[in-house]
């Protein structure tokens, strides 16, 4: 077994030694992910998808519970739409794919496949929205989107793939304010209650902001490199859109306003950052609340009469207790091939039963996260995993944690900001110039992250440019 | 109150007077769907997508149910894949939308956006499938699909659509046909159970069938104007696709064959059949197991003290039972105006509650499909709005399956069939040559629709034709 286990583990690079390989490793070996037959492009293979499903599920509760309506709006866009807010425009039409003919005829106007969906929602809501009593108007469309990329890596940046966006509508330039934040505190609280990821919230630089936003409000995760992970965005997009697309209302007072609005979104590069927050040296380890096989059953001597049938039973108490379990009765593979193999897919516990283990009532289970073993009575199983579901979820949580204190660091000197972005995240204080940001990129690699929304100034000058400092702000690489 | 309803109604044309304008103005006076920028695309507005959502969990679990995992393939397939298959292409070619530019530069090979994923997926099948072991291969994709269509009417036929396929590989040519058949199945049981919708099962015409399959298969429902609506199918692929993909394992004899295949699908024009099958002249009918609100609650003199509680009372205590219920407590609309617009908007149940019925512990309660109003204990309430609900939606399907029993003929003359067709469905015998099927829909504009599993000839000759007649099929013009 001990071989086995070897020749198992070596299928995947060292993270210390190539942390780029060993992602691309854990995501194509899980079978998570394949590559596309179109350059760029992913396939999401059904234990990815599962992943997804699962994120889809507690993210759409939370939307819903929040006061929004999901829609689906048209995946082709004409051409004089995008160009309709110079921003937006500025930003997004490099990197769109075209539709220039439609079955035998040229077109007219040509397409682009919407690599965001503000300018054809904006269309419509200018049409339907007519006084205030339409407001506040809020939709979530889950969907893909198309964006030309020339690096591309699966999940984390792909010329196709699959988000949520949330576009809403407001009376006032408080509401959409308001709006903007809660739902970053939503994905906040999804990031870190249902994925196990600490994040970091705050205002993204001008630079870094929306094509066309007037702010936009980021949660920052740190992955196990020290990179940073932008893992959802809000924005607030005032009355930009508004103004081009005409989208009014009359008001109460009986005069027309323009609407304020805003739109955020997460995606399937959320996959990616669970991956590389929490895989190990074995590959996979998934936080149990996204996790589509929570528990491994594997019978052991499974031949013996009354263990299948056990296992069956467990699992069936299981399921009706709310948890994903699979029995794994392969035969033809070592038990400790099967270990290895649902290690590597990061099922967050394992429970073995054999014909010792009926005759005790009991089973033997093993966390993901630590590998400890323990022996559970098969009495109040229900209770006792699903108490060690939880603890596994706090455990992932708090290692994230830990890991992205030890790689956060202050820095009121350029020097400790270019050593602590090689490292992991810097803290420092930032003049607000768009130039000197440029410079930090173009020569560290780096880029701003966020401003804490309570910003406690700790230095009077730019850790750059010695300038007079505005704000307080992370510095990292980034996916 | 009664100027009040004729006001509302009058708002959509009379199915009597022009079927067509019926169903146009339901769909967008529901607000259900809206026409998109883009010349044939729809916009689904949140109470369509609300029907959609539960379709798709209603099916979604029917998949799961029997062996099936969700994944996700790429939007833009290569123009090579498509050209693979010789019916394939020639079925599909003429009306793709094509990707010719990418950011900003000219593509080498134009891509196609997807208009079904049969190649796509048979690709990344032969990568993955290497032994009898891998075998069945079983997914599903819940996604967009763009076929750019000349004539289009929102959810029949659009430019764009949601959809579900599925494909599956198999190790025999038995094994696949058995598939093919369990997942029409799922499709009848589906239509029925849950939209009320009864269906014809069978085989399509080879001239019907689907561009590459070996034999094709569908449910088909009569809409209230007498045509027939093709709401999902089923294809057995047979190794079409699997000898021009190269899809191989190597078999338990060692030796390597090419795998049998199906794919099926069903797509957003559901809810089209649902409109057009139980809709009336006040509008919407929604069959309960997909209405987005199964129970509106109007409270009567609202203003009055612990009327607004009652109704937020009863609806938690409904919810809590699994019923999707909605208070209308909008001040500023009268009751009736309201009465009118829930029935438009088809939710299943209405129910008022004022102080004369809290004091009485009772509320009344009126069935969207007979209009029948009863006054019900609120004691027990959950259970008996549970029955209720149940009881229309049997109603409902039961009188969808008289219209279609007064609608359908048996013909046996020429004469016959075509008197037959100006009305609904006409049951013949036929020879089976594909010529004398063209004749019959160039002269009556009557296509087959399919043929009965269990053939039960009633007569010797071609309805058409006179020639001897093979297949009991059924002839309608379609949507």
């Amino acid at each position: 077994m001990a071989k086995k286990q070897q020749e198992f583990v070596t299928q995947i690079t060292p993270r210390e030694e190539n942390f780029s390989q060993w992602y691309t490793d854990v995501v194509l070996k899980t079978e998570m992910v394949d590559y596309g037959p179109v350059k760029g492009t992913m396939v999401i293979r059904p234990y990815g998808y599962g992943v997804w499903e699962l994120i889809q599920k507690e993210m759409d509760a939370r939307f819903k519970a929040t006061g929004h309506e999901n829609a689906y709006f048209p995946l082709l866009i004409p051409k004089s739409f995008l160009e309709r807010e110079a921003e937006h425009v500025e930003g997004f039409a490099p990197e769109v794919a075209w539709v220039t003919r439609g079955g035998t005829e040229e077109l007219a106007e040509p397409l682009v496949v919407r690599p965001t969906s503000e300018t054809i929602i904006c269309e419509m809501y200018a049409k339907w929205l007519q006084s205030w009593r339409d407001l506040p108007m809020m939709m979530n469309q889950w969907c893909n989107v198309v964006r030309w990329e020339k690096a591309t890596r699966p999940f984390l940046r792909t010329s196709e793939f699959l988000w949520q966006e949330g576009h809403t509508l407001h009376a006032t330039a408080e509401e959409a304010q308001e709006e903007t934040l809660k739902m970053l505190e939503v994905y906040r609280e999804f990031a870190e209650n249902v994925l196990a990821i600490p994040v970091f919230c705050g205002q993204k630089s001008e630079r870094e902001k929306f094509a066309g936003a007037a702010a936009t409000y980021s949660i920052e995760a740190m992955m196990q490199d020290g990179r940073a992970l932008q893992a959802g965005t809000s924005h607030n997009l005032g009355q930009h859109f508004a103004k081009v697309f005409d989208i009014k209302f009359l008001d109460k007072d009986g005069s027309h306003k323009y609407a304020w609005q805003t739109s955020w979104g997460t995606s399937t590069r959320m996959i990616g950052a669970i991956v590389m927050v929490h895989g190990d040296e074995r590959g996979l380890v998934l936080p149990p609340k996204v996790a589509p096989i929570q528990v491994v059953i594997l019978p052991i001597a499974a031949h013996k009469e009354g263990v299948l049938d056990k296992a069956y039973e467990l699992k069936a108490r299981l399921e009706a207790a709310g948890i994903r379990v699979k029995v794994d009765d392969r035969e033809g593979q070592s038990a400790g091939w099967k270990f290895n193999e649902w290690e590597m897919r990061g099922v967050p516990m394992r429970m073995e039963v054999g014909p010792r283990d009926i005759e005790n009532g009991q089973v033997v289970v093993v966390r993901r996260d630590t590998l400890e073993k323990e022996f559970l009575p098969m009495e109040g199983l229900e209770a006792a995993i699903e108490e060690r579901l939880q603890l596994v979820h706090d455990g992932l949580y708090q290692k994230a944690l830990k890991l992205r204190e030890s790689k956060t660091v202050d820095a009121t000197t350029y020097d400790e900001l270019k050593a602590g972005v090689e490292k992991g995240f810097v803290h420092a204080m930032w003049c607000g110039d768009e130039a000197c940001e440029e410079e930090i990129k173009a020569e560290t690699g780096a880029t701003t992250r966020n401003m804490p929304f309570e910003q406690k100034p700790f230095s009077d000058v730019c850790v750059h440019c010695g300038k007079p400092a505005k704000y307080e702000i992370y510095f990292a690489k980034s996916y």
